[in-house]
């Protein structure tokens, strides 16, 4: 089993690369725009055939690499059906399985955050996206945002896994790389320590957060698995308000 | 066995921490001066008993969180007795092993980005501190640093380890977390594909780096391993030119 984990710091978002060492079929889980030449050269050194691209689900925070990795792999996207979007190859539903060389990979809904959040558990290692963070959980406040439903998805669905799996979320904004269910379980703020479902709604309708920065940007181009000419038009339109790499504004 | 990989944005440092999770026993790998409240915390949480703060070397791009950690929990420094500093508890040499519960962790010796520089070998972990990065090695053009003996160190001491041993530096600038010798000895473009050592001091001659930034506050408060007084009078001189919490500022 190969396993990378990756990091995009103005997002501070961790992108993962996970393959069956034997058959070198790969996955990448939450590609970032503007990491794509890093992870495409990265994919291609370590002699990977990339099968999927994942999205634990719709980001309010940064544009995916999705289409570019796609575009330079025939990979296939894949995101949950419930995001209704018609650019994906694959639209998962709760449960299902892909095939990774002789492993799998199990895509669980774990809505809340977004309605449409998945997670990816694959070789006791669970890929949580902004659903359940290390000690925190992603906010609730937009894209259908719930803190109820949040609160079963992780209660229900994550903290029933093995004490022992390993948690590698989307974001992490302390330098911290993972977490494990039992750790969560013990120390979570939020949701740890057997706290209510009333605990949890109230502090999360309390956060008071104030909206991410992209996410007028980010959403739209999102809605289209980033898809390179709408984000170019973004960036011609200096839109985006970021610095790009040379490469990413006019090469590919 | 326990492992995390930490990272301080600032300086791109990796700190590891490692533990027996039998024991419980752990040992923190260059911690920084910014992140201490951080890794106390983390160590608290994991319930574990700190007994070494390793240094890779003496780090001319951040302060040391050594003294902070030690004070806190009563672990041991321990740093290459090469750096010639006192304010280490243990002075490391070449081979040497220091217990972790009942794992061990081996010191090897890998002098040229400094001659005080220290690999830390541990369950097939290699933490190679600024000696070998992610297709990459150390700069060679101050602190004693030698191209020639870089060049030995490691292709005699590191790529002779097994292929698959992962490999950890301490900084990696495009947000990838790891490597393994086998990927190094193929694709480093400095070292890999058996280049020769008139190629390697060539580059390394070539590099025309600018100095750290942080270079002269970096290097005289590492050789009293972070000392608490040296670094808050830095503070209190404004010396440090960037911005500390109020915890760090303050509070320790």
């Amino acid at each position: 089993m190969l396993f990378y984990q990756l990091f995009e710091p103005q997002s501070s978002t961790y992108t993962y690369l996970i393959a069956d060492l034997k058959t070198k079929e790969a996955a990448i889980i939450d590609p970032v725009w503007e990491t794509v030449d890093r992870d495409l050269k990265l994919i291609s050194e370590l002699g990977l055939y990339l099968m999927y691209i994942l999205e634990t689900h719709i980001h309010a925070d940064h544009i995916t690499g999705a289409s570019e990795i796609r575009k330079n792999t025939m990979a296939r996207t894949a995101v949950s059906a419930l995001a209704e979007i018609d650019c994906a190859d694959i639209l998962l539903v709760d449960g299902q399985v892909l095939e990774l060389g002789e492993k799998r990979i199990k895509a669980i809904s774990t809505p809340g955050h977004t309605n449409a959040c998945m997670s990816f558990l694959f070789e006791g290692m669970l890929f949580t996206g902004d659903s359940l963070l290390i000690r925190g959980t992603g906010r609730t406040d937009f894209q259908e945002g719930s803190a109820s439903k949040l609160y079963e998805s992780i209660t229900q669905k994550l903290f029933t896994l093995p004490d022992d799996i390993q948690v590698y979320p989307a974001h992490d904004y302390h330098g911290i790389s993972s977490t494990t269910i039992a750790l969560e379980k013990e120390l979570n703020p939020r949701i740890g320590k057997n706290r209510s479902k009333e605990d949890f709604q109230k502090i999360m309708d309390e956060l008071q957060l104030a909206v991410p920065k992209k996410m007028h940007i980010a959403l739209p181009a999102n809605n289209v698995c980033g898809k390179s000419e709408v984000v170019k038009s973004m960036i011609e339109s200096n839109l985006l308000g970021y610095k790009f790499t040379s490469s990413m504004a006019g090469g590919r």
